[in-house]
């Protein structure tokens, strides 16, 4: 890989103190390449070779770092190097980090960057996290409609050098109102005098500014857009999220998602650079809950203690009929949680439909783990065919009930306008764990009082 | 929602068999909302909507619909209709549909297809599943590096009507290499008389065509491309794959990370169009090895029935045990397991880092979960100050070794070149629930062999 064959280059450059070929170096490769090669140096290093390379490639490379890298860097930093990177970063990669830095960092900071970039950043930083509005950049391209095709080429030649893309280019009025869009595409290919008011699309799609990222990257992804336009409540154009954004919020809200499925609350970034506070409380608290289920199902296995002695040999079914509810439960629960958070909205779940499959899915399922479970409890335990048949016929009996309820139960939460993935693996098993005991003991119970007797 | 606006309309439209009227609702919407809008209706009624259209238009709406639905209009139409619309579909949607068809299907229907656009079905049809081959698009910009930027752009604007972007212009010689790239935004801003093969990216970052999905995925995220040139084993251009199907990529790559995570085997296509025989084969599988393991457990259990009589409280325990490792454990695992699977290839993952975090992590946990685990113990089932430190004990050692399994087993899988979400999380609770009776019972014949006498 590039960056192990260059790391070693560089380090020796950095030995020798030249700076001349560590500014060669950042500006040879593409950013992202330069950015991986000093992923392994500490924030003083990675400054030191930032510092000797120019402005703008220096922004490039910083930004494309790791938002842990980029934090620790900002600690190193003066606060006069620190204002003119930020200055000149673009507005959503630096929302994102100034959304990471405590606010007194932030207050000391923002009177050392110019007064446009200074509004721009103040209106960023209040929109709630996770919102359009705070992963949108301002550096979108537009023009107004009295324009002609050539005129407007040559309106995006001035504006282009700035600008996140200008692949789309957003027809607002006088008012900044979103009017229409026309791609560079349709542009190109119009015959110049054409006016750029008989050329643009005028139902554009649009997002708010305070709606959730989950749901802008299902449009864009819906409609396959390079950009999509952030407006406010008065329609007015306030920002662009392009797709390379999109890319980001899908990873972030599939970890999301993997995370909320095993029972972890969301990490504030990646597990590689978590807290070790971080990680204990947002897993502590998933764990604790549980844990008090297990102890509930245990005080509920109590309840039959007097029976217990009859059926001692029931204990040694307990990891399996515990299992079977547990994991048939899990896999439908991540099934349906993953086909939900992909549900276009407004676009009814076909839950009935589903569940008559899960029903009959796990009778399957049931009754070929059933089939093993009562097998064994004959063959390895020498069981008769009474105690086998309870085994078999709770583990049928767990497996269907399990396969129901990972269905129906974060159906029932995403109706409830909560996110279904609450409705993690760990909790259903837990869940599933309760009523296993509960069905077990008392079908072992019932077995044994009435069936014995009559064999 | 829109569709569900205008799908009573529709039904009016249709019932009225006023093909006029269809032609303009197919015309005057985004191809992706009158998809949307058809969802729900069935094949045969679909078609009847579609015919009313522009071939064009009907292409568009056709690539918009959700693959089932897709696949269950080819069986309605007839063969010079599907050759029809096949030949006009866009070479990456196309080969995405035909290798769901059966091959008896797809040789019956190319001869009817222009022979161009056959031989592009054919060698696409030949790259492997998942691989960049079978998700690019043939239809790409490109241009040769003798023009000025002038010349390219009138170059572009002929090819631009066929073309899936031209916002990259790939620039190839005689043989079809892959000599460098330029963006329209640089041709736009470019002196029209400089030459291209002085504007252009010598340095093209491309995947091979038989490169897999997700590390394509990882490199266009990694530098923000709008498009990657994919080439084959002599860096000939073959094709392009673009921001889109980058999109479509992470969605799935994100559900197969899940389903595996859950022990489901991934499913062809999504949750709710499987059918009941997938599902119960890729659970089944699963399933009934993760019972053998518990049934394993229990035999490992019995192996401690002579002692059992002195330690029957401990089976209320039981459900806290099992539990506490197996969710720790899949926490872990889960974590690691995205992690993993969002890495940079050839970047070292921080292992020994992690460990060190996870071995903390496990006993700041462990040992809350422990005291929780006694404190019932001692209140709830008023069992001894010994018989309590053995619940706590062995929590704290379960919930040690989950963390740490789920951490190693996957990284472990990863270096053995192994899909690491196969280390799943039933998996390590199946993995932690043998070692956990082990532990347990052990523990507890122990305690009461030689610490119950001394007392």
């Amino acid at each position: 890989m590039l960056h192990e064959l260059l790391a070693p280059d560089l380090r020796q450059t950095l030995d020798e103190g030249d700076d001349d070929a560590l500014r060669e170096f950042c500006e040879a490769l593409h950013p992202a390449d330069t950015a991986a090669v000093l992923y392994d140096l500490d924030a003083a290093t990675i400054w030191r070779v930032l510092k000797t390379c120019r402005l703008e490639t220096r922004v490039e490379i910083f930004e494309s770092l790791e938002l842990v890298t980029q934090f620790d860097l900002v600690h190193t930093l003066s606060r006069e190097e620190l204002s003119a990177l930020v200055e000149a970063m673009s507005p959503d990669d630096r929302a994102t980090l100034l959304n990471k830095l405590d606010d007194d960092t932030v207050e000391d900071l923002l009177p050392l960057v110019a007064q446009a970039e200074r509004a721009d950043i103040r209106r960023m930083l209040l929109y709630p996290e996770d919102s359009a509005g705070s992963i949108m950049t301002t550096d979108y391209a537009s023009i107004s409609d009295d324009l002609t095709a050539a005129q407007a080429l040559d309106h995006l030649r001035k504006q282009a050098p700035d600008k996140e893309t200008i692949y789309y280019v957003y027809i607002v009025d006088e008012q900044r109102r979103l009017d229409g869009v026309i791609t560079l595409r349709d542009l190109i290919l119009a015959r110049p005098t054409r006016p750029v008011s008989e050329l643009m699309t005028r139902d554009v799609v649009s997002v708010r500014v305070t709606e959730d990222q989950e749901d802008v990257a299902h449009e864009v992804g819906r409609y396959d857009f390079i950009a999509i336009p952030v407006v406010d409540e008065m329609h007015r154009l306030v920002g662009i999220i392009t797709h390379d954004d999109i890319h980001d919020i899908l990873r972030e809200e599939a970890d999301e998602d993997a995370q909320r499925i095993a029972a972890v609350e969301p990490l504030e970034d990646d597990y590689i650079s978590a807290g070790v506070r971080e990680l204990a409380l947002k897993r502590g608290r998933w764990l604790t809950f549980l844990a008090v289920v297990a102890i509930a199902t245990g005080i509920l296995a109590r309840a039959f203690e007097d029976g217990a002695e009859r059926f001692a040999w029931a204990v040694f079914f307990l990891p399996l009929v515990l299992a079977a509810g547990g994991n048939a439960g899990s896999q439908s629960a991540t099934l349906t949680i993953r086909s939900l958070s992909h549900q276009a909205k407004g676009r009814a779940f076909p839950g009935l439909k589903l569940l008559g499959r899960e029903v009959f899915v796990g009778l399957l399922l049931g009754g070929a783990l059933g089939l093993i479970g009562a097998g064994s409890a004959s063959l390895f335990f020498g069981l008769g065919p009474i105690e086998s048949a309870v085994v078999g016929v709770t583990v049928l009996a767990v497996v269907n009930f399990g396969t129901v309820i990972g269905l129906l139960l974060p159906i029932g939460f995403d109706r409830l306008g909560v996110d279904p993935a609450l409705m993690s693996s760990p909790l259903i098993t837990a869940i599933m764990d309760l009523m296993a005991v509960l069905l077990y003991y008392g079908v072992a119970l019932w077995a044994i009082e009435r069936l014995l007797p009559l064999a």
